[in-house]
Formats: structure tokens, sequence, C-alpha cells
């Protein structure tokens, strides 16, 4: 057994980066005073017990006498962590507490991070229903394709919280919020817009299933895998993908990425993969590409804008950062204030909406979406989302519009 | 589906109690600054990716960047809830959370309430197995008897951070501790001393065990349980009172309370259950009686003082409160600085020994351990538990004893 010693590898510690994640990135609190014999006797023993026997009597006191009702688990089993792929839990570990703190900063929910010693579907989906009464709800991160979506959707059906995949919905709803605003920017009709998406994984499943939900035409969609175009007569389809060529595609194209741009207006890149600029040029003229693959856009932004009119990429040295902190804290305090059970697909459009309009009023080529520092974002996502639970009929909670806007921020 | 209000119920809301556990009793913060686009692409993407690739490539860099090394999950799977039996993991959360502030107050330890809505064994094992990964150690809590035994003997031989049974273990730190002053107190050898235990569950195993690994004579220990006195002789006896039977009790006494008690120096309560007058008066005069169940002690104080010389209860409103907050904040401090794989025998009974001598120097028989708001206990108890952790080969980091007693609380 190795000694460590106190210091930490002195390369490492000269680095900025590294010297920020000293000892992590988070801590939690008392947020009551433990200073007497009182306090102890109320915050613990033998005060605590009459609200133990309170809940008992009554669960539906559960989250107003609790921190659980502000506080969501970000869990991950390490499988595809950032463009790094299956590093384990231990390696996903500063993700995860930068995705904590993130939830905490610009939407003032606790959150906590979980990475779990296991890849295995049923095993994932069990710790996490026993862990279920700890939280608020789930934050699903960095999972792999397709065993995310199993995943996702059997934890949402068995749990009474809601469950968010934040690689695919995330994603897909800053997306939305970018296309929605570049259409307008354009005056295209977003209905209309014919739109290849370049990578079938979580984000690409979930981005395109979100247009569709918010009035694309399913039919002028064409999904690319790493074989190429996806339609119905190719073989060997099966899960999302099969979902995808019945949904997607109409016209049934095949072909590779070449094929599937000739004459589209939109690129949206999810691949990772590069995309020859050969391939842009039968694009539709002053159109629209995001290229979202981080670190490394699939086209770079210098090479789109001889294509498109409106670019956008992940990164934040680049104009139009699609960015998922635009979504996720706002997301889940619009559903943590309304005690949703689940999070439906109008909640997740509302959420893009909101973020659009943030910045509607003063639409450039170069600004279709807020910063993501912009504080007012988490606070109008949150409030479409809690309308939008309330209107689907999964709130469990009224919350008053203006009570919301005013105070989106957590109730500690 | 109903809607709440806003509005917590008035009834509720005006008991001061009720009042301090609104919204629960604690919160997480970021430790780093999230204000500028460079703060994010040091904390968030694109900088993190270095530090997730760093572990990846050496996992002995996880303890250092990531908030795990200082971390503790407090897991409950609610079944034995203080006095209050199987009330289930929501109705459990109050004391969790509050388990959880002491940690911090007074340890300076991250803690992490995480109650199970499973409590089958197997089950409780897989979760925190799969969970471990997220954790620098691993506090159970409100377990019944006898699924505690295996669940902590399970988890603290497959995992390498420490598993701790803090309603074993916590219990029968701060009563050795006590039950150490009183001895000297009253000038006995602590070697010597005939005592009787009543009640075989988490506490009066833990107890027994504890109180033989630091020097009583298990030949001297009379254990109870609800159907008397445990002997060899006696039929049907498994697990941890099979254990019992063997290393305590060698005359065979047998029968219940009164005939265990004759000549006894020692009564120690951890059994909830009422302990009549006319059994005392069969005690060796001038002893001890610690009657610990919470909130009604197995004898009243006052009848206690009739028949022993020095008397301690579970209670913050009597002398001598043996209360488990002496024990877990300083235990995991030392484990967690020490990056312990386990704790050990010797660093239990190290930590009473540290908690003892905080009141050695003005020891009366009203004052026979610290009050649990003692600042000088926890740095004190880590101190030892990690000196302890060196001398047993289970630490993973040397801990300067000047360091440990200078700089007890935390790293962040």
């Amino acid at each position: 057994m190795s000694f460590f010693s106190f210091e930490l590898d002195p390369s490492l510690a000269a680095d900025p980066v590294f010297d920020l994640h000293k000892h992590g990135k988070m801590s939690i609190s008392p947020t009551v005073s433990l200073a007497s014999r009182d306090d102890l006797s109320m915050a613990y023993t033998p005060g605590v017990a009459r609200v133990c026997e309170a809940i008992a009597d009554d669960p539906e006191l559960y989250p107003d006498y609790t921190w659980t009702a502000n506080t969501v688990a970000v869990v991950t089993d390490g499988s595809a962590v950032l463009g790094l792929g299956n590093i384990g839990p231990k390696a996903a570990m500063p993700v995860m507490e930068g995705k904590a703190i993130l939830f905490k900063q610009f939407g003032g929910v606790d959150s906590i991070p979980i990475c779990l010693d296991t890849q295995d579907v049923e095993g994932i989906i069990a710790v996490v229903k026993a862990m279920a009464p700890s939280f608020g709800g789930i934050n699903l991160e960095d999972i792999s394709a397709p065993r995310c979506f199993e995943i996702e959707q059997r934890l949402d059906a068995e749990l009474d919280i809601p469950v968010f995949h934040d690689d695919q919905h995330g994603t897909a709803v800053v997306t939305l919020a970018a296309l929605r605003n570049a259409a307008k920017l354009l005056g295209r009709q977003f209905a209309d817009l014919r739109i290849v998406i370049s990578g079938a994984g979580a984000a690409g499943v979930a981005i395109t299933q979100t247009l569709i939900a918010a009035g694309v035409q399913g039919a002028n969609v064409i999904v690319c895998d790493s074989r190429g175009i996806i339609h119905a007569d190719r073989e060997g389809l099966t899960g999302k993908k099969a979902e995808l060529a019945a949904t997607t595609n109409f016209s049934g194209r095949s072909g590779g990425i070449a094929e599937a741009l000739i004459g589209a207006d939109v690129l949206i890149g999810v691949s990772g993969g590069a995309i020859e600029e050969s391939a842009l040029a039968g694009m539709a003229p002053g159109g629209i590409i995001f290229a979202l693959a981080n670190p490394t856009p699939e086209v770079h932004p210098t090479i789109a804008h001889k294509y498109a009119a409106i670019v956008a990429t992940g990164r934040s040295d680049f104009p139009n950062q699609i960015n998922n902190v635009l979504a996720f804290p706002g997301i889940f305090r619009g559903a943590l204030d309304s005690r949703s059970t689940t999070i439906t697909p109008a909640m997740k459009v509302a959420a893009a909406e909101a973020i659009a309009e943030i910045v509607a009023d003063d639409l450039r080529a170069e600004a279709i979406v807020p910063s993501p520092l912009d504080p007012r974002v988490a606070p109008a996502v949150a409030a479409a989302v809690a309308a939008a639970a309330m209107k689907d009929g999964v709130a469990r909670r009224e919350v008053p519009a203006a009570a919301t806007q005013a105070a989106p921020t957590p109730t500690h």
C-alpha cells in the first residue's frame, strides 16, 4: 500500500485547471444553526422525531420538510463522458461535480453527483430506483446510447419524479431554441425546413424527436449515422434507429451525408465525425449549420459560413454557443417548483421557446441564443416549464406565474 | 392529482421544530467561481476534460481532484429510525439530514443523506457498492438488527473505503469512553469490571465487542435480550447472539435481568425496555449505570442514583449525555484524512480514548464525557483515529500528527 504525501503532484498543481479542481468543486452546508443544545434538540433528537412521525403519517409532507424537493441527483455510469468515451465512474466525477454546481449556480437546484460502478442496464435502473426517495429529480448524464434510451424510459415510467437525460433532451431543447430563432431571422417557416441531422446517438435521436414535436415535418428530416442515411429499406435497423426510419425521410433517400445534404436548409451535426466541404456545397443557399461536436466541430465555422447564413457550434470561443446550461437548470427549477411527476415533450418545447424568446428582440446572425451566463434564462425557462407542467396535468403543485418569475431561485 | 398550495400546513408551521425543518436543513454550494466564460471553461468543458483524462490515466489522482475524499454517504433503509421503528425511507430523511449536517458542523465532513427504497440485504449491499465510487466513506444508519450486521460486514469487506454503522460503533465508542472515565473516577480496574448489557441489538452487540476489544474480560460480561440472559446452553441462538453466548458469561448464568445484575458493577441499558428498581438492588454498591434508551431511559436517573455512584443517559437534559455526535464526526474526519480502507477495532478504541481524555483532567461524577458541543472533541478523535489507522496499516496517506491536530477540519 503506497503512502501519498499531502502535496499534490507539482506538475499538475501548477496547471490552473488542476489547481481549480483540487479537492473538488462543491461542498454541503447546514441551513440551520447547530450552535447550542437547543439547536441540536430541534434539528436532531429528540425534536426531529416529530417531523419523522408526521411524514410517516402523511407522506405528502415529505417535500415540505426535507431538502429533497430541491435536490437532483446527477447520475452517470461513466460510459460516454464528454468526447472522452467510456472512462468509467471515477474519471467522470469532475464532469458530474461541474454539472451539479451549474445546477445550483443557474437554477438554485441542490444537486449531488452520483457515479455508479455498474454499466448494466438493469443494475443502473435498480440502483436509481432504490435511491430515488432521496431526490426530487434524476438527471442522467453521459450514459452511452442505446442503453441511455431504455434507462431513461424505464426510470421515467417507474418513478414519480422527473427523469431527464441531459445529453438527449438538454441538447435538443437548446438546439430547438437556436433553430427557432435562426428560422425567424431568415424569414423561413419553421415547419417547412428541410433538416439533416448527422449523428443518431443520444443527441441526434432526441433532437429529431423534439424538432418533430415542435412542428417540423418528419418527412423533411433526414438522419445519418456512421453508415449513412437512415431510411426504411436499410437492413439491420433496431430500436431508436428503426423508429427514426419510420418517422423521417419519407422520400426514402439513401446514401451518405453528401446525398442527405442535397437541397437541405439545415445541417445539425452531433456526431463528432468531420463533414467534408464538398458535401456542404449541395445545401440550399442561405441556410443554417449547427456543428455541435466538441471540442472539434464537424465543420469549422469559417468553412460553414461559405455555405450557410447562420452558424452555431458548441464552443464558447465562437458566436452562438449551443450549450446545455441554457436548459437544464431552468427545466429542473420549473419541474421542482411544480413538483412534476415527469418532464413532458410540451415542457421541453416550452423551455426551448423561453430560451429563444430571451434574445427575440435583438436577433442577429451571431446571437441566436443567449449567453450561457445570461441570468434571465433560467427563471424564464422555469416559469415556462412549470406552466407547461400544469397544462399537461403532471404538476403536483400550482406555481403562480408571478411567484416563479419573481423568485425563480430556490426556497432556501 | 391534488394540488398543494405554496403555504405549509398552518398548524405545523406554527411549531418551531416544524418551522426549522421547512425545506430541509442543508444545501450544496460551489466552491469555485462560475461568474465568467473563463470560469465555465475551467470548471466545466473544455477544461474539465483534462482532469477526467488524468484520473482515467492514474486513478490515484481521484481523491485529490474530486470532492469525494471529503464526502460520506449517510445511508439508511428506514427500518429502525430512532425509537420509531420501521418508518421507511422518506420518514427517515429528517434524521439523515440531521446526521449529515452534524458531520459537517463537527467534523468538516461533507455528507449526503441517501434513503433507500429497499430493505432487502442483497439489494442494499448492491446499491451501496454501485454508489461507492461517489464517496470517501459510508455511514450506515438506523438499519435494523440483525440485517445491519451482515450489511456492514459485507460492505466493509468488499469496498476499499470505510464503512461504519453508527448505531453499532458510534454508540459503542462513546459508551467505552464514558466507562473508562467512570472506572477511573471510581478507582476501579477497567479490566475487572463485571458488566451487564441489557439489549442485544445493534448497540448491545457492538458495545460488548468493543468493551472486550478494549480490555474488559468477556468472562465477566453478561448480555440480556428480551428473553433474558444469553448463555451457551440457551436454545435457538444464531448469528451474533450465538457469538455473544460463546464470548461472554463464562459462568453460564441464566435467568432474567435481575439474575444478571446480582453482583454487577456496571449496567448498560440499550434496550428501550424498562428495568425494575428491584433488579438494581442486586448490583454491587457504588457502581455505574448507563441507561441509554431514548427518549425514556431504562431506569430514571433519580432511581439509578440510589444504586450507582455514576449515572449516564442518552438525554441532553441530564448530566453525562452519551451522544454519538462525540464520535462519528471525528472518526470519519480521521479516516478520511488518512484515506483509510476500513475502520479497525483499534481505531474505535483510539477514538474512545481520545473522547475520554478531553475531560480527564476535570473528572466529576456528572461530567464523565465532554459536551456534544465541545469543539476540542472531533479534532482529538480525528488525530487519534488517523494515528491508529497508520499503525494498523489501513491508511493510504500519512497524516502528520501536528497537521491533524492543528487543522482537523476539512481541506475546503
